[in-house]
């Protein structure tokens, strides 16, 4: 497939580790979108079926495939999106791209340099060639493709993004000190994914926030690297991740004081949300305003596409909340976004209803 | 030790299986027991401690020892707890009664005759030889236990438990046409175990509460074996159980036709009342009442050794709500019941607070 | 407004009671309907936007209007909801139909006989002239409606169209023995309403299953009218309610015992498996099939116009497992299906996404 | 009574505001005090009993009174307990001094100077008077009482002893940068009060963790008054609070760069081990160490009167987490911790298991 001059034109999908929660997400996305027909899903697991987790009429028409029937039906493919983890999708990029497929990958496997990868994950990187072609995808801000196929591009991690919608803007026009940025990030339990795993039972998240990796998590590299990369400022940020006994969303609290030259108070809090507004003014996919319980609330934005970005300034303090979907914004529907970056198509195609709208 | 004529010594007491959820409660009431000295728990796992899930000064006394050091240890205790899978107490049973320790078995090893076990547990049997002299511990009811040593007693399932405390007195005493039977469970999740599994997944068990094993629970054949053991009734009761996104608690709906000899309405209330309060008069851990709120909450019960009955009439139907902590009547408590028959000492031993009763 | 032959035509409609958790429902559903077009949102408060709680582009575009000015916009109107408690319906009814809006009550205010609802809801009906000619909007079982505006539709309560989805199919068939019948329902939180109670605090739910209006709920007389209307069978069954740490969602179980003439086991189960696919072959919102995790979890439901019916046979016992989103099907959605009628519509119009079907 | 010199003696004690979340663990704690004899429970409502909400022996030998027998009752007290809200404390609290029982107030009413009171809470302070005289609460670092009777306490503020307990002997020590302090904490639902309120409501509750009074909550100028009675620091931190879908339980997470005097990275982690080791090595109601699931878990403290402190450094990034039960240390325990001062009893009299320690 050409890069999507041809919108009429269905373009062929599949997913790898569909059966995931980002996965069948994706799935569920890429179901209804106008452009795409998902052909194909991948799983460790093959005693499942679409239908299972979604309701859809073309639910069982997509084949669930087993993953050494990928290299068969890889050629049949337009763009391949890797919901796997990090290792698996450094295992598998190079296969698609060789064969012309795309790769979406939502692993953390293609966002850092080499040495920053290794030391976040813990592990060797087995596809190093890849690193310097991928293209990070956080969006609105991610730049223009390279016009060349077949493309690597690595979604952004769920925390990352969270932190990226309310950081860029504020670090384009030097909003803060960041020499005293906090993030204090919570997320629901669906970012722990499927697999698994004493730490996620019901029983030991239920009545608990508990932090982990504190000061350690893999997304805080990848926030002080592309923050520079889009901003150019450097930043050394306090971030701690929390396991909320939710079941989907992230809401990030980013503090931090106001540079002097935005001022205080209420006229800072102004300059503030101008600023929000004027970043976002072209993109339908965040709405910003000042923090009330409607721009705060995780089940606003949970099984949407939108992030929402709240603040309120207290003197020279500036606080802002940022709540996404973690699997949707933070993995599924960001996954889409870079879809449509390939189809040149609008960033929120398939993701806001056009209902209503006519 | 002898059978607890001495009850100023303490029982040396050991736990296996002592990292899952009933473990951890049995070695709560084990640090706290006035006869009990908790010397070993054995574990599949090494890299933990009690500390890690219990306050208490004697918490780092108790040495954690791995599952082949039992041969060596076991001559060393009075009695031991198995809080293992079935197929793991029947393993370990035999062993432990040679070697003159008693065995008081928190699995379904030892509830059922032969035939019954395999069918209900989907296994073959391996210590057949120890069916027969396993002692059912459904407390108060169980009988006195034969005065030789050592013993092996058989816990009752958390879901039968409930259903036995409701069930027991109303039989005995004729007041319901078994045949109109209907029983509705609803279990925390962590009935499920410790052990990682998906449908236990914080993110799978939220937001639901979702039948299982409908109609098929091995836990309906132990309340037809032991109902007709108990009370000489036979009874072929509709019987379904539910996972609550909840961590403890169980509470089971019981449904009935009261016996055309009980009347209906009012006075047949009445004649309940009468009933459940004589059943457990001088038993402790049973409350029985009209429903309230009170009555049938889970937290009342949660973290108790209590069982709440409570009933209401319409006409000529019955409904009984049973309440417990499946880790604690349900499993850990009861064990410790069956520890204080063992001692000769009153059912209630080191279950109920004494501050306050001076 | 006619009943609906000009379909290109937008039906004017407001709802009164439009703040609480049915009325935002059926904001969202009308808001999106191709052929309603939302004027009004009446409500006791006036502090408040349909924005607050539903992001769409026309969601400002409605009036948020106090309840004494109903009087004034009634006029132009077609039909209006009342998502309002009983008391309140019965105000307003009969003021709307008499200036020809057709009214969709969402309240138990019109589905009973006069007698029965006094004593059900314990309090005197103030708008006896309207009980007979009120229509019960059970769908898809309830008949065609006069041809004679305007319309007075009682939409079905939450527990009884649960159970009436279950049990019309199968008493219709004589499928069951009615007097072995038993309904446990449980319902999530949402049920309870939006108006501030100490009972449905967060902190008074969590860790609960708690049973309440044992044998007692005013859905049991609901049950008993309309079954009988719809098949000719009397039943007079055990009923529970159970209020579920849960957001949204209902499941009822439902236990009975086969009639002789379905004979046991499998063959049974093939009978009622055909009988549940005849009911509803030509109705979309019903999926029905063998008890399975898919069918039985809430969460595949909430957020949804569907209900699923499951079932599994043991010897004589039928186990029935009806699921539904409380304020959907057990409301707004059933709501919006009642308006579909009023139009000649087909009854998922606006209910079943139509994308992925061309 | 005397303050408490003659230990065998039951002090004859009261709350008022019992029937709320912090009155019923009062009472829950008086029970099986050793030295309280609880008389009478004060509430608006009175169609309640203790065990309603409590099992215990005692619990029904205490009177429920209304609010207008205080001041019969009164003179028969030794000590009263205020779980009531700042405004009715303010107006009960000298009627008691004057008939010489002493007043431990779990309000706000009591542990600010008039100014910061007034705009904290923003209400008049009714009873200024008594302001100079009240002595601030915080155990163990309250100093001592003066030997005059009867004795005013201002019990302190959930979220400010959770912050406290981490932030005095850091301040103590002048281990941070103070300019670089933000305190993020989160409690459980029951910090919001047993009375209804929309968003309380489980259906409001659950799935979110919602920031409130941004910046603005009144136990932000309680913490930053105190830390300077009791540190001679000035601080002035970034705060925020949220509401977790969690039932009890208070987590604050406390992030500052280190002072240069500390260094960085392992060195200064065991600095800051040695600095909390120290703080709190003869009071037995906090446990400190790094970061840990066990350190940093809500269910470890809840239902104690224990907090938890817990640490992590990277580089000069102090990462602390403080943990506590808000109705136990956060309210009640630590009102019982100030009734033992009164007592001259040791802090944790009444609070700690004494089984096992024997």
């Amino acid at each position: 497939m050409g890069l999507g001059q041809k919108t009429s034109f269905q373009s062929k999908v599949a997913i790898v580790g569909a059966r995931g929660y980002s996965g069948i997400e994706l799935a569920r996305l890429l179901l209804d979108h106008p452009h795409a027909a998902l052909t194909h899903c991948f799983a460790t697991k093959n005693d499942w079926k679409i239908s299972d987790f979604i309701d859809h009429s073309l639910a069982d028409s997509v084949a669930i495939s087993s993953m050494n029937e990928i290299e068969k039906i890889a050629p049949t493919l337009d763009t391949v999106f890797l919901a796997t983890p990090a290792e698996v999708s450094m295992e598998l990029a190079q296969g698609f791209l060789k064969m012309g497929v795309n790769v979406i990958d939502l692993s953390g496997a293609f966002r850092l340099p080499l040495e920053t990868f290794e030391k976040a994950y813990g592990m060797k990187h087995t596809a190093t060639a890849l690193l310097s072609e991928a293209d990070f995808g956080i969006l609105p801000w991610a730049g223009p493709l390279r016009r060349s196929k077949p493309q690597l591009i690595a979604n952004p991690g769920c925390y990352a993004t969270s932190v990226f919608m309310a950081l860029i803007p504020l670090l384009a026009k030097g909003a803060i000190r960041e020499e005293t940025l906090v993030i204090d990030s919570k997320s629901g339990a669906s970012g722990g994914g499927k697999k698994a795993a004493e730490n996620l039972l019901f029983t030991e998240v239920e009545g608990e926030c508990l932090p982990y990796k504190v000061g350690k998590h893999q997304h805080l590299p990848e926030i002080i690297h592309h923050v520079r990369a889009l901003t150019g400022t450097t930043i050394d940020p306090m971030f701690t991740t929390h396991l909320l006994p939710v079941n989907r969303g992230i809401i990030s609290g980013i503090y931090a004081r106001l540079a002097f030259s935005f001022g205080t108070g209420p006229d800072a809090q102004t300059k503030i949300a101008a600023l929000f507004q004027e970043a976002y003014s072209s993109y339908p996919l965040v709405t910003s305003g000042p923090v009330s319980p409607r721009m705060m609330s995780l089940k606003r934005v949970v099984g949407t596409a939108r992030s929402s970005i709240s603040f309120s300034v207290e003197g020279d303090k500036l606080y802002v909340f940022s709540t996404l979907d973690n699997l949707m914004k933070g993995a599924a529907s960001q996954a889409v976004e870079n879809f449509n970056r390939l189809l040149d198509l609008p960033l929120a195609s398939g993701l806001i209803s056009t209902k209503g709208n006519t």
